[in-house]
């Protein structure tokens, strides 16, 4: 079902590999809205991803762009406005990578190039994207932009490693860049804090699957899926969010707000009441 | 414009008193975007207010109830559901007072009566509510429960005197019942932090035109109209939010993530260049 | 090892029951620390603790006060600063209680002349004791006050039902009245969120055994004793920390910051992994 | 008045410029309590500061050391533990340093060699910091590191730059390093959001003059002083901490939890009441 809430809105979109993507599920909800796009990710993700399929569907052309390359950003914001006809309105940054956990290299003995290159990807080019459409003056007064993000950026969580820092950075330029543009353009920049999500990006972490469950026995309703995120995707790049800014917003089905749930505490007692379980130190 | 976004949904709205009420605007936007609902107030604000205007626009019929007495809350609840002909799918609680604030009595001067009362009115009843509702079992499968809040819940603001202290209380009882609602029910209870708002209840706070002057200029985005949060009042309801609880969500123009802005303190810095002021202690 | 923190300081210390106590070991260690103080609890846990022992041990006298009441605190607010000569520098508030936790009412089904008493007892005395000290000129400038609190004040904790509630409301008080205190009389008002203790109080709350190796293995330096909390009570007491004030200080081991930890999640996994266990819903 | 709370304590002390500076503070503070310690700084602050009148009153050598080069960290805490004859118990980190704020490169228009610079210096070395002492084994269980912060990591103040975003990264790094060490070597790792402070270092901060006016009207306890914050750091090396981590404590004067007080108010509005005033905009 569609409101079209984003009918007459053009956007472009980062990070949509495969169909897991939380990107790719926000691409076909924001077609469904009456939004038109582009969609953006690095040549090799396009090579090895499914994106075209994607570009199909919804009619959206794809140019890659090095997320980190102000040049490649620059190129691609203008060749946006000139496919859609005009100013932008809302940008999605699904954005990510470390090649610190990539490399499984532990917090405690990082490669400083590669924590470099965690923040430069994950984050810097969150504000190079912003300073790259400032500069162009490519967002429409009242546009919308947001990040994903993740509950790392405030608690720590064993094997997120390198990429808790980078979230926190993201979310604090987003805060940093939502202030101004909010001061000079009208226009609001915010974080969605997302559930745990088994994209194929978010498939490498460490332990993944043990820590679902107990993020969705602690959340009253369960983890958010890829598919709900895309929806408050939407609601922030809609005209009913306007005054929504420097914000980050916690869309995880509770998690955030719980300390201990009946649900999660039966699983893990019911590891202290184990008898015959091999010893855990 | 509207976008269905609650059609064939069912709803209680507590505290519309006039038009400047943010409950008046959720109201109209609701009815606008396809909901039914019932209109609730003590029988004095109803006979004081003008919701007998806004119950006609929205064909909506009113009924009166105290928020504190369970057995109003009881009858409301079963009304409304005969009614609306069904269960509830969404409810904003738009409730608050402070006899405290009223009598002027300042924070280290409190009268002990007054402040139960403050925190009853204004925080215990979200909780009688949702305890009427859990028990009834009158709110429908992932519906959506909203009561309105303001970040003198997180910092102290001068005069707010002790409406601080149930704001804080209000948006725990959002979380505590949020986490059973979302366990036992699969459905969602949240708080909106709203910018100071000049409703004709707001306007007995100490000093607000200085204050809405500061948030406004502090806001990137300038202090969120009732409007605005009716807006955002509507998305929680949707079913694009389903995954969104125990969460306050700041709808305030920026103004909760900002320090120091810049044309805030241009103001604040002309008193200081002000030779020929009176002096301020 | 003592430090003389305390040298010279008279105070009054609230809630020591028996030796588990959080105020028992603060007394002990304030007693240590060269400071002078009454004790204070209501006449039946005077009656039933031990407290007369810690008393003789730290020539403390014991006020027996009903710390809802405003003649009682009144009564022993006076009484205090004439045994100690003079003004009053510390005052720890260690209080709380819930008869909705006793009475095994859960959370959608509370009694709500019980809630009001757990406010009461458990927040509003926090405000008593402050509103009762600021009409005697009671503290000395620079004094300090501390309240001790836990995190189900933030994040839901199944079971710890309007405790959670009561939490919220007592660090908002502390707030409030910390700014009010600081203005006013140059005096500081702080709350201590300590990791779940195992005191005779905290050992009715429902599973309290499982929650505590949970956040033990949660917690990278483990839980923190009550001695260890009685440390910090000292250092907020202490002339070190003149302008900490208004903050809730988490003393936990870590806990609050904590998404999952490693052993935290071996215990949880070796759950996931038990094929003989019974089965959890 | 000095309480032995260091006394046998070793440490290093990165940041101390001058006199202004709060490493400075700490440093004749830690001294003052017990403590032995190196001193250290880049070659060309020890050159243009007053290091060395520090180190004579101190008895503490200085290590010159790029707190961005891992082999001069290296270097740095090998000396320092055979000089100070053992392993170390405390480091303060105060290093921070942006050239898009020295080269008036506003936020909108940042130089990314810069802002990659300013990430290094002010959050990154911290990390190498930790890890070079984690390879080392260079810190004693149960010792404590803190680095310098500021309410910038949190909320946007004009002006602050790219600097707010490095400090929400080295409070995320205190986090995630707080969890391994604590988990494996049972220290402690904090950071300090201390008041805005007129240093050397500080005094470059556009319209310092006027926002420290009103941090200290709207902090009740007005702005906390270096001197007030050393000791804040001292306590954090002590052993009375040694179960607070992962925490960012705000020694403010109360600012973090205020939304507005009087004394800004009346400020505020002497503007807002001027006639004669210049108009702004």
């Amino acid at each position: 079902m569609a409101y079209n809430l984003l009918k007459g809105k053009k956007g472009i979109i980062f990070g949509a590999l495969d169909h897991k993507s939380i990107a790719w599920k926000t691409a076909e909800m924001a077609y469904a809205e009456g939004a038109e796009f582009t969609l953006t990710n690095t040549p090799t993700a396009i090579r090895f991803g499914e994106i075209n399929e994607l570009a199909e569907k919804c009619h959206a052309p794809v140019i890659p762009a090095d997320a980190t390359s102000v040049p490649d950003l620059t190129g691609l914001v203008q060749q946006s406005m000139d496919i859609l006809g005009g100013k932008i309105d809302f940008i999605l940054h699904s954005v990510g990578m470390s090649m610190n956990v990539r490399k499984k290299k532990v917090y405690s003995d990082l490669d400083y190039d590669y924590f470099s290159k965690t923040l430069d990807i994950s984050a810097l080019s969150f504000h190079k994207i912003l300073q790259v459409c400032f500069r162009l003056d490519a967002i429409k007064e009242w546009g919308s932009v947001v990040a994903l993000s993740y509950i790392a950026a405030q608690r720590t969580l064993y094997g997120y490693n390198d990429m808790a820092d980078a979230k926190s950075l993201l979310e604090s330029i987003a805060r940093s860049f939502g202030y101004i543009y909010g001061r000079e353009r009208k226009i609001r920049v915010n974080t969605i804090s997302q559930s745990p999500t088994l994209t194929t990006a978010g498939s490498g972490v460490k332990g993944i699957d043990g820590l679902l469950d107990f993020t969705d026995r602690m959340s009253p309703l369960g983890n958010a899926t890829a598919e709900e995120c895309a929806g408050m995707c939407v609601l922030l790049f809609s005209d009913l969010t306007r005054k929504v800014t420097m914000q980050n917003i916690f869309h995880d089905g509770g998690f955030s707000s719980m300390g201990m749930s009946l649900r999660a505490m039966k699983m893990y007692n019911r590891s202290l009441d184990c008898d015959d379980c091999p010893p855990v130190d």
